[in-house]
This record gives structure tokens, C-alpha cells and sequence, in this order.
């Protein structure tokens, strides 16, 4: 496993679904660039276990954490925690780059 | 426990030396904003079970995990797994700011 990552250059987008690229994988976490598409989403879910935070990197998102949905521009943070449904999509124009980091790796 | 942050306004730098704000805490991990001003550091340390992300979010940092050490600009992602040393500078002239994720919370 490599101790270095540029994550611009790991930000790889798909035409058909948002793509998720793995920066690094541990037994305790995992670090991914999840890069949207305008009009891509990822859907409501949720982990039991594992606590997951959201970093918007570039563009602007919305994300749903249990009850509450807000707009996420670049340098918003969230948190879902275990057991918690969270959900995220771009609404666009811009493409939506996000770090994400889980633990533990469910 | 909020669920959204926003790590601009969190970012909070110190005279003395870097200065850590907190986003988020849970059982299983935190995430925090470190802020270095030109010429701090946190210097080399390890932990035993913890494994640690660091992102790049503003400035640039020179980062050591065992015995790698690089530049590391904005955008760079570093991992550094549990028991392997690692420290971050902030070598100047700009500020510094970096995301922090360390699970499980030691």
C-alpha cells in the first residue's frame, strides 16, 4: 500500500454512475475520491458499524443525513454515523468531487 | 453531535504552535482541521492500533510517514498506518490547513 496519493489525479468520473477511486484501504478505514457527474447520486444508505464523513472537494452537493438535507459547497464536512441513512447527489452544473473516508471498513 | 461542519470557519490557527480543531468525534474515528502557520510542525510520533489520513486542503506540507518524506501540496493524501512514525511541517511561506481522519480514535 502506498503512503502518498494525489487525489486530482485519482479523480477518474463515469458517464453512466458516480465513481468512487480508492486512495488507500486499511482493517480500519477506507479513503475515496466519490466524483459526480451533475445529476449523479449516490442513493439512501446506511452502515451498521461504520461511521462514514464526507469532505466536498470541488462543486457543490447535497447531502441527507437521517432527517436533515442541506446544501454542501466545497469545505462542507458531514457526518453519518453507524446506522445512520445518508445520501448525497450533485445537483450540477459543476462536477462534484468528494473525499470520503469509512470506518471501519465494512 | 452535528452532522455538517463547515472546515473554513472551523479553521482556527495559533501563534505558538499548530492548532488542531475538531469537526467530528465518534467511537470509531475523528476528523479535524490542523492549521500551521510557516514553521510549525507536529512532530514525529506513532499509534499503537490508529491508523491516520491526512488531506491537503490549503498551503503546502512536507510529510514524513516511516521513512518517506515528500512534499506534499494541496490535494495530496497521506496514510499513516498504525505504529508507523509520521510528522507534518508546514515548511511556509502560506498557510497551512489539512483534513485529519484518525480511526479509531485512540
Amino acid at each position: 500500500m502506498p503512503h502518498f496519493a494525489d487525489a486530482g489525479a485519482a479523480s477518474q468520473f463515469a458517464p453512466d454512475k458516480m465513481r468512487k477511486n480508492n486512495l488507500f484501504t486499511t482493517e480500519r478505514m477506507f479513503c475515496d475520491v466519490y466524483c459526480f457527474e451533475p445529476g449523479q447520486e449516490q442513493t439512501p444508505h446506511s452502515h451498521a458499524g461504520s461511521d462514514k464523513v464526507y469532505y466536498v472537494l470541488e462543486g457543490a452537493a447535497r447531502i441527507r443525513i437521517g432527517e436533515e438535507e442541506r446544501d454542501a459547497p466545497a469545505g462542507t464536512a458531514a457526518l453519518a454515523p453507524a446506522s445512520v441513512a445518508h445520501a448525497i447527489r450533485n445537483p450540477g452544473p459543476a462536477r462534484l468531487r468528494v473525499l470520503v473516508v469509512m470506518a471501519p471498513k465494512p
